[in-house]
């Protein structure tokens, strides 16, 4: 009866003309017992199974929409991140006009799930860098060999960058095999590194099959990686965050393959629940997301929500860097510091490889932008 | 240079003035090398790692659209799930007006995938039943205990049910433990089995997080199962195709989670190609959507298409039954067997607990429903 209860508000555009009461406990019923409300035995409502309408906030708009708050029972979801989506958003994903803007669950959930190991304060003290954005790429383009690769990485880190990661493309292609490609990178990082006196972090791909995935991590922790690259629906929602929890490794999350959660506003979830609040309450210490303005669609105020959802109080879960991505530029990272602030892991990826032929000349110049960005801001 | 190369047409309906041929040419970049085109090195170009725009075809409608054919060397897919869908629809699912229409790998992909295991022609054998459609259900509600569940289960094997499948929901709850109920049940659907002379499969739900999945699957296997539940979404795409491999279970996949790819016409995937084609290619010997007429929102069309996409010629692929569910009666088969054909898994769910309190009885009434159904379509 009083089973502890975790919270999602649905947004819901009805798409029939039945009163929002009706859709609401469709999804109550759909995301648990699924079978005829008349069928539902007596006991699994006085035990509070089937999801639970706890509010319903009409919006105005047209068409009208209404903020639904659906309670359910904690342990329908079970403290696993496969059963949480499959509540959250299981079989409903195949209805229309059901968008998750919110979603709040226990203390006691969230310390089950755990959030970032590292999260912004970790990876900085490990980087000793305070008061500036992160500067972070992506090695690219897919398709060099693994001693190319290095070579820009080694670039990069020379010239002063705080984070490499792999550009998501690369996996275990003959080009640059994942073993090769990992060791090479990471060797010519580290030479960087001692020669610098600095410290600059690499976060390769991790994307192989199931029989794969836990070498690969194994093999990115022995050649003293600090994070990982994680797509969690290539390989699995739960499977990076475990992993890299388990072999003591950052995790950097990516958005590959997520986005048809993203384009429809009146449907999926937003992009701040799927890429912000559940990837950092599944681990994320870093989530990458296209950033407005580049090559993808979210809009300045979905990016801000996103980044919001990274760094705000949240249970005692450690915060996260929100990472915007996508299309940035060197001259754009004055505009990118206003709209983020310190606290963000700024990535500029192919602009860097246009800016110069040299690595350590376009990181050069993607530092000294980063610093004067941020003293121009102190002067203000 | 001769690299072969797989295709892939893409439903493009440009979302600003742009050219087409523009749109085409983000795809062919950002699904494999991800930087500018003028820092695209001259030798990729002549490799043909870059994407390859095959063949426009203007569609018409309004607003315009265009079926884009798009060629990828398979060395960039390089055989294995996650990398096969990083390329298919990676980061331009964050873009928008996409539709993956169609898929065609070569012979060599197709063989590497290796699509179901067992068939249609399989599990007919095993069943001994040829002719008509499989009679299918869901063990519903979540929240019984498995002793509950089993009963249920004997009385639908007794009724003469082909293939029994727990709900989605039912995962590794407390009410359910997954080994307690998997046993339960599948002693329950073998006392049935010895008493009938009938054969009836039972599929459990794989749904654990990346340390327990491998030890369900094996779990399953040893009780006797004949297959798995496989939720491709919620586990990882290739995790439980790879797992029922190799402890030599059939697939039955369930479509949670997948459905922000369907409900836009203009962005996603095709329910043919998500849940047909690429399932089939996968491994799915049985795929599970919601049928037209149901609680979802598929038309007769999609579901026509995904129930060929699953039994069409295929390389040397073998067929999947197609099973659609959600919403079924037992009022609807006739109309479900005149429209899908023999080599279908009918799924009703819910209402053969609305039909009768006793499972047998619900059962035996669909599976009379079934053969009249097929007589009948026999005389005309």
């Amino acid at each position: 009866m009083s089973a502890p209860r975790f919270h999602v508000v649905y947004r819901i555009t009805p798409d029939d003309p039945r009163p929002v009461e009706a859709h609401a406990k469709d999804i109550c019923i759909e995301e648990t017992v699924e079978i005829p409300e008349d069928c539902v035995p007596k006991g699994h409502w006085e035990a509070g199974i089937v999801g639970k309408i706890e509010s319903i906030t009409p919006r105005g708009g047209e068409p009208q929409d209404y903020d639904v708050d659906i309670s359910y029972r904690t342990d329908i979801a079970n403290d696993s991140i496969p059963n949480l989506l499959n509540v959250l958003f299981g079989n409903i994903s195949i209805r229309r006009g059901i968008k998750i803007v919110d979603i709040r669950l226990t203390p006691e959930q969230l310390k089950a799930f755990g959030g970032p190991r590292v999260g912004i304060d970790g990876i900085r003290r490990d980087l000793k860098v305070h008061g500036r954005p992160l500067a972070t790429t992506a090695i690219k383009p897919l398709g060099l060999s693994a001693k190319e690769l290095a070579r820009l990485c080694g670039g990069y880190a020379k010239g002063g960058l705080d984070v490499i990661k792999d550009d998501h493309g690369l996996i275990d292609q003959h080009f640059h095999p994942f073993e090769e490609r990992i060791a090479r990178i990471q060797e010519a990082i580290t030479a960087a590194n001692a020669q610098t006196g600095r410290t600059t972090h690499y976060y390769p791909m991790i994307a192989g099959r199931f029989d794969q995935v836990e070498a690969q991590m194994a093999y990115a922790s022995a050649q003293g990686c600090y994070g990982v690259l994680v797509p969690p629906m290539l390989i699995g929602p739960d499977t990076g965050f475990h992993l890299a929890r388990k072999y003591k490794l950052a995790v950097m999350t990516h958005p590959t393959f997520t986005g048809t959660h993203f384009h429809d506003p009146r449907h999926g979830m937003t992009p701040a629940m799927l890429l912000g609040r559940l990837f950092r309450i599944f681990g994320a210490d870093i989530s990458v997301f296209p950033n407005a303005g580049g090559r993808f669609t979210f809009s300045n105020q979905e990016c801000l929500d996103l980044a919001d959802a990274m760094r705000e109080p949240l249970g005692g879960l450690k915060s996260g860097f929100p990472s915007p991505a996508g299309g940035m530029t060197i001259e754009k990272v004055g505009a990118m510091l206003e709209m983020y602030g310190n606290d963000t892991a700024l990535l500029i990826g192919g602009a860097l490889l246009k800016y110069s032929p040299d690595p350590e000349v376009s990181a050069r110049a993607f530092l000294t932008s980063l610093e004067e960005a941020v003293a121009r801001k102190a002067r203000t």
